[in-house]
């Protein structure tokens, strides 16, 4: 559920949508960004390293030689990322490369998003998925093919959604009598449908909301950002009242907001599109706005208050009270796998990508280290029992306990895929009874902490604890990096110098659409939201020098 | 995944497909079949209430009119159901109708997914999900398009899917350059992608699964059981050895089997496809039977070992440990919603759905009793603790308080729902400090058990024992169904007699294609499968007087 004006962003990478329609070849295109040489974090891992680094245990030579070259190989073709300074949109598809995120599809524009990135999408989901219980809406599902019709019914529905449409005109062999639309959005069949459903008031008020799949034909895509094929959740929901559907919409954006904060780290800015902005065919539009690493702004979660707009064009009424017939007030709410890519950019270094601790598929990676065949069982046997410490404790724990890679080298791999952090074993550990643990979010010596005791209780503890601290710090982190990158802005010339520099501004606004498309054209800038939280006082819109309600928030966006 | 005859079968109901390609009036289809009369159970329901039936408490005495004709209504609108016996499909119809499962989509063949039937769904996930997991699969996400010239790959796969296929012709408003296929499976897109992530041995095996939408333009559609568009979980594995690939193939359909047995308690007889039957570009199909109500057979679960088809086709390869170059060997696997179809059609009675504890979405159903105002109190108090009470043993319980409709209509209302067990407390109760449990599966008296003290750890216990008990109870009904209507044939003859009184027949086959195809002509039965479970000793081909390895089930399928 993009804005209403759906214009293709002027800054988005050409390259993810320069692939050929099909092609063996769209990896490739992924990897002509890699250079040869090693990041700089590359070699602060492996000199982070103070437990012995030492080569892999192996009886067969000739194994172990092919293992070796395997190694530089895949190290040398998989490991490099450019440097997030040097080119954002570089690093942002190295990232997804390397961590194995995603993947081009045959068709130009899509995406395979692979294990890992879908797994951080399972853990959006299983969060999500509680809170909508809890309030109320239940799972279903709504056929994906809609008939051309329903789309027409809605003016500024058919107007905002017409363009991206992929339609299906032939079925079992046969050319259709009507075009089917692959959906792109379900509030059509979501009302042809409650018109079924909805009887009287007490029908109402009725929650559901569905996983999917939704298809938009857009030009210009980026992996998990905007792509012809994408999977998000969508809410839909009919009230008697327009209090009650504008309660909803504000629910679930704040449903929304919270779970960008707590869960993702994020420090989302959650408000109300403008009108310009407002999605196709809803009342109000209510979003959270996120800082991207480069400072684009990313609309990462939308709840719409549809108010009466699809129950008049597709006739939802109910029985009120009274006996009076009524049309249903509406919301719908989504996130999509657009959000993979808001973590990837809020977090993510030059070492590649950075997940907060709720979200991360594996929390703790646990490396033994030996150096000799007798030292490798009291290793394993240390790391094994911490590793079932920590699962037991309801931590998500990985040990790669694998002999075909260097300790050094899965320090790398694992904080290239974001781990948030690493416990390594050594023999003098084991002798010790204590185990290293390596923060992913404090680079080198500063993140490490030697002699944490193996004992369940203390280790399970500590760990806890240390999750939570980092879960905390990117949150931090970011809010400030947020933060110094707004400026206050109270004349145009002010807002035109701080897009300029790549910031957002932010700055009280009453002025008409054309207004705010001019802002565009001449900035690239656009009104990302009035936030939710305003600053006290009078307020006089620095475009025209009228009072104004609010102070809009403007970034050039994704 | 479905056999690779795919012939549609003559016995499916023109019902749903003769629903017109958009209508309004695709619910009232469904419910031109309701009786006017109410079902025998639903007097039985009533005459069984052993608490007080009373009228609803309200203050409100207009409300309280408007109320009760509302409940009439709704009560000789939704509540007739037709006889198993009658007319299977109409029953079959009218249950999902009834209990809110599914309704139709606008497009002829689809289905909406309703919250009650989306829910068994989300238990089927829930389980399989925690299953593919343990044994090392990965969830992640491939397109939906998939450009035609990869469906045309692999010769048998294009054959039998060709004339099934919905394809996107325009996108973005232009017609396309190549015609992109909505899968119908995706073993051809997997592949494309599999040449891009397989290298070496090291990269095996590789065991992924999804959860997807997939599309066949069926002609003779059956909620559940056979729509355009359907939802599944389809595992796609590469391997490095042929043996590798079989176990795995085996592997899924055990995991397969062992669900439909423990949690829904279906029998289906588990085994191997015919060469006929098997999927199109597999090498061996293995598959789960189940004997629906009607008796008919429901494929309800494949496990396919495709050898070498699609990796030849793709050129799939992988450098193995002596450094050659070689192709890998692959499965897919699949479940689908059709299960669902399968757990209505397995248990279901006149009353309407009945559901196996481990599969219900709600296992416990409190249905509170009052006459008097000054009783309600209590009542409600009385029953929220036992709400409580067995909520937090991880009981799925919902507590029916509202006071729109009488107890007795509730009863009924959960039994046609299919809970598996009642607790009823009427005042009465709670003076005794107990509670009224009744079966869902045991009708009447019979299944009704007085006087359960309310006591914690008594309840608690209790009804967990009870839900086991119900569990086995209905795998053991339709297991004695189930083998009261196979019959060992020892020639055609009795074959026929068997296929023609609506049974299975089992008999020692080792005849060609073409005979199998001729009893399919002349009886409508096919091959289901030569099941796992062989019986010992020689065995002669009824068809041919050869001998025959083993024994294959012949029988009327969906």
């Amino acid at each position: 559920m993009v804005s209403a004006l759906r214009l293709p962003s002027l800054h988005l990478t050409n390259l993810f949508s320069s692939s050929p329609c099909i092609s063996r070849r769209s990896s490739a295109i992924l990897r002509r960004h890699h250079r040869l040489r090693p990041p700089p974090t590359l070699t602060a891992g492996f000199s982070a390293q103070s437990a012995a680094s030492s080569p892999p245990e192996t009886d067969d030579k000739v194994v172990e030689i092919e293992k070796n070259r395997a190694s530089q190989d895949r190290g040398n073709r998989e490991r490099v990322i450019t440097p997030r300074s040097q080119d954002f949109n570089a690093w942002y598809l190295d990232v997804i490369s390397n961590a194995e995120l995603a993947d081009y599809g045959p068709v130009r524009g899509t995406m395979v998003i692979r294990p890992y990135g879908y797994a951080i999408w399972e853990a959006i989901q299983d969060y999500l998925n509680v809170k909508f219980k809890e309030t109320g809406h239940s799972n279903m599902y709504f056929p994906q093919f809609i008939p051309y019709s329903f789309i027409e019914k809605e003016a500024s529905h058919v107007e905002g959604f017409s363009p991206e449409l992929a339609l299906v005109t032939i079925g079992g062999g046969k050319e259709l009598e009507e075009k089917l639309v692959v959906r792109p959005t379900s509030e059509t069949i979501v009302n042809h449908m409650f018109t079924q459903w909805i009887h009287s008031y007490r029908d109402l008020p009725l929650l559901v909301n569905q996983w999917a799949n939704v298809t938009r034909w857009e030009m210009r895509t980026k992996p998990f950002v905007r792509t012809l094929e994408f999977l998000w959740q969508e809410g839909h929901t009919a009230h008697a009242t327009p209090e009650e559907a504008e309660k909803e919409a504000m629910q679930m954006i704040d449903i929304y907001t919270k779970f960008a904060y707590e869960h993702t780290a994020i420090p989302v800015i959650a408000g109300r599109k403008s009108k310009v902005e407002t999605f196709a065919g809803a009342s109000r539009t209510y979003t959270i706005e996120a800082m991207m690493g480069d400072k684009r702004a990313l609309q990462a979660g939308t709840s719409h208050n549809l108010g009466q707009n699809f129950s008049l064009a597709f006739g939802t009424q109910f029985t009120d009270e009274n006996g009076q017939r009524q049309h249903v007030w509406q919301t719908s709410w989504a996130i999509s796998t657009r959000f993979v890519g808001g973590i990837i950019m809020t977090h993510g270094d030059d070492t590649g990508l950075m997940l907060p601790p709720r979200i991360a598929p594996i929390q703790v990676v646990i490396v033994p280290i030996w150096k000799k065949a007798d030292e490798k069982t009291g290793v394993l046997s240390a790391a094994l029992s911490a590793k079932e410490v920590l699962q037991k404790s309801g931590i998500r724990v990985k040990l790669d306990d694998s002999d075909q890679r260097t300790p050094g080298w899965k320090f790398n791999f694992w904080e290239m895929k974001g781990i948030p952090l690493r416990i390594e074993i050594g023999p003098r550990d084991v002798s010790s009874g204590s185990v290293v643990i390596s923060r992913r979010d404090v680079p080198g010596k500063q993140g490490k902490v030697f002699g944490i005791s193996m004992e369940p209780s203390i280790l399970e503890a500590y760990v806890k604890d240390k999750l939570d601290e980092i879960q905390s710090a990117l949150l931090e982190r970011a809010t400030s990096f947020r933060d110094s990158n707004i400026v206050d802005v109270s004349s145009y010339e002010e807002l035109k110098e701080a897009i300029s520099m790549g910031k957002w501004a932010r700055g009280p606004w009453s002025a008409s659409d054309a207004d705010e498309l001019k802002v565009k054209e001449e900035t690239g800038a656009t009104i990302r939201c009035f936030p939710f939280e305003q600053p006290q006082g009078n307020k006089t819109c620095f475009m025209t020098g009228n009072p104004a309600q609010e102070v809009a928030l403007f970034a050039k966006s994704y």
